[in-house]
């Protein structure tokens, strides 16, 4: 089980740099990708060879960027669940509706993946402390994985978070700063800041590692449909990691030969108060422009200038794709419906997501016999301000009322 | 991978019940228990067979009660993370600490586990309707399984419970109510409103399938330490299913020889502001009697009265094992030392549990060799209320303060 990684290389000039040593963006200003040896990992493994390991990410050691099992940082991660969901797939009028639940993994939400890989490889490479901004959950997730490593964390995220993200990072102990503003001025405050002290930049995309964590949720759900692509991914997306990751995925198995040509057709989801991709997609734009005054419950897509904008937009028009804006009351009632019909309470991002499924069926563009996956990016419990509850309050002697 | 179950036992009495209709408690008044074919197990199946399983509980299919595959009602629940605690353990001075960390589970707790069997087999043996008082926890997830079943659900819980589990039982489409009181007095409107209405009485150990689910909290751990028993599990105990559970499955295990005959040593761990089966234990006694005026912050631990304490101080006598009260100070410290030392943010309930770890380490009742197995019974992220959080907070020009 060794890395296949053989080096770096600029998503859009193409240079190539050492992955040995600590790099952030290209000289040209943009996202680095691992890049890796595929045909010496053909001819080390195979997928019942990975059926044979632990139900946990590093199960596609090979095609991940820790060279070391030592320098694995782990706290159980990975193989959430494939769920089907058929009552609300029938509601939808799409029965193969499928969700893959990372509210499951360690924090709660899947920038867990994106930490364990962006942990381990900092640690390998002899980091000691890191920075990061974030909207949320990627800084409970880096914070508690720099916390399982030893290493340093210091964290800048906007006041409007969630609130439950500051408590992870300060028990883990992370150096946690609020900013009034959004994601970008945290941005900026963690690049100066990083700069001055010399601490690790380990913002979205500009560290090169994290995508590849997020990559294994392509390969997990591509090994749970038995190695074999759905029609449809759905992907709420705020900075867009999420879905280059799996795209990424989806390339390297293709050339590996463990899935066949047919890519499945990539959807974007976002918020309407936050739409940056999908305007540029609906423009035929090449890259995004910055979103004027971003607002949306479903948080995490709060993004309002996507360093990865570029490589979405490429992923959607290059598996005839698209991208879809939805309402936060749309996005509440999806999370709702979902939670009823199927027992199962996502986050206010997958919510988004689902709806964005009812949108498509709705215009035709997703057919009734599509197999559609839904990625929900985090457990709706980490979001208690969206879910207004008021039940009523008895006395002991009172008796509960009769059912209606 | 069908069922073994031959039918229903008291666990005080011995008398015998049929399995295939809808039961409650003995005539007796002692909780039932599941009897399997444990000889048909043993021919039918072995852990090389199980390994090669889907990573979930239902791996165990023929030690659980569901006969049907078909009434399976799932999430994705099981597999759960056996994480080493090499810093914390360190500065316990028990550097084979251990945890198992149930947090993973859909809705965040343990309690997944019994709501996904005893839901499966409540769906299997025709019910429709069913009941439940709940400290929180089950609450939601006997909601989110009862949902995800199509099977209406009544909860009741008190207005201490932690309030993001209303959320779960509302959005799951429950009945749910709160209630001025303790769990008792939750179990008592639940009980007069299960008769008047004919509801199904889902209450902890009145109905014979939940502690089948908690059993695979042993299974599991054993077989992740490669079908052999640690030295010590140490469980935070409020009902004590969960406890019950594990003994249940170490005695299935033993029988079916998978495991030889040394049982790991057991251990209570509650709330000093509710240790009823610490005091009993401490007397010899074989029941525990009530707790005066019952308060934690570990608020899964505030049973006053559990109905299970003779089956879990039998349990405690059986191993050699003990029970200790934790201060919720002391339980809050180790939830932060936690966090701190591994990343890892465990509940209330789980702090307890691991500082009784310490206290047991400081009064030599553990040797610094031992192998230690904590249970975390569910998520941090479910108790924001304990979590005092107060960071800095910046406007966007402003510079991070430097690193001390």
């Amino acid at each position: 089980m060794h890395s296949a990684l053989t080096g770096l290389a600029c998503s859009r000039c193409a240079e190539r740099y050492d992955a040995d040593r600590v790099q952030g963006l290209c000289r040209c200003g943009s996202p680095l990708l691992a890049r890796y040896d595929l045909a010496a990992v053909r001819s080390a493994v195979d997928p019942a060879r990975i059926a044979s390991r632990p139900p946990d990410l590093w199960r596609y050691a090979e095609l991940l960027p820790v060279r070391a099992a030592a320098h694995r940082v782990s706290l159980g991660e990975g193989m959430t669940p494939l769920l089907p969901l058929p009552r609300l797939g029938a509601r939808y009028g799409v029965p193969g509706l499928l969700v893959k639940d990372e509210g499951a993994l360690p924090t709660g939400s899947f920038k867990a993946r994106g930490a364990a890989v962006g942990v381990s490889r900092a640690r390998e490479l002899g980091i000691r402390a890191l920075a990061l901004p974030t909207n949320g959950n990627a800084g409970g997730a880096w914070a508690s994985y720099a916390a399982r490593a030893g290493l340093a964390a210091t964290v800048v995220m906007p006041v409007d978070a969630p609130p439950i993200t500051r408590a992870e990072c300060v028990l883990a102990g992370a150096d946690l700063y609020l900013v009034r503003g959004v994601i970008a001025d945290a941005g900026r405050m963690v690049h100066r800041a990083a700069v001055a002290h010399g601490w690790f930049e380990a913002a979205t995309l500009k560290e090169p590692y994290r995508v590849e964590g997020k990559k294994t949720m392509g390969l997990e759900l591509i090994e749970q449909l038995g190695w074999r692509v759905p029609d449809v991914i759905v992907y709420p997306t705020g900075g867009g990691v999420g879905l280059i990751g799996i795209a990424k995925a989806l390339a390297e198995l293709r050339e590996l030969g463990w899935i066949d040509d047919r890519l499945p057709r990539l959807v974007v989801a976002q918020a309407a108060g936050c739409a940056p991709i999908v305007t540029a997609f609906a423009a035929g734009a090449e890259d995004a422009a910055p979103w004027p005054d971003p607002h949306t419950v479903a948080y995490g897509l709060n993004v309002a200038a996507p360093l990865g904008a570029r490589q979405v937009l490429a992923a959607l028009r290059d598996t005839d794709g698209t991208a879809v804006a939805v309402t936060d009351a749309d996005a509440l009632a999806a999370q709702a419906d979902c939670a009823r019909a199927e027992g199962l309470l996502v986050c206010p991002e997958g919510g988004a997501a689902l709806d964005a499924v009812r949108q498509l069926r709705a215009t035709g563009w997703l057919n009734p016999d599509d197999e559609v996956v839904v990625l929900n990016t985090g457990t709706g419990l980490k979001y208690p301000e969206v879910l207004c509850i008021d039940p009523p309050v008895l006395n002991p002697d009172d008796d509960l009322p009769a059912p209606p």
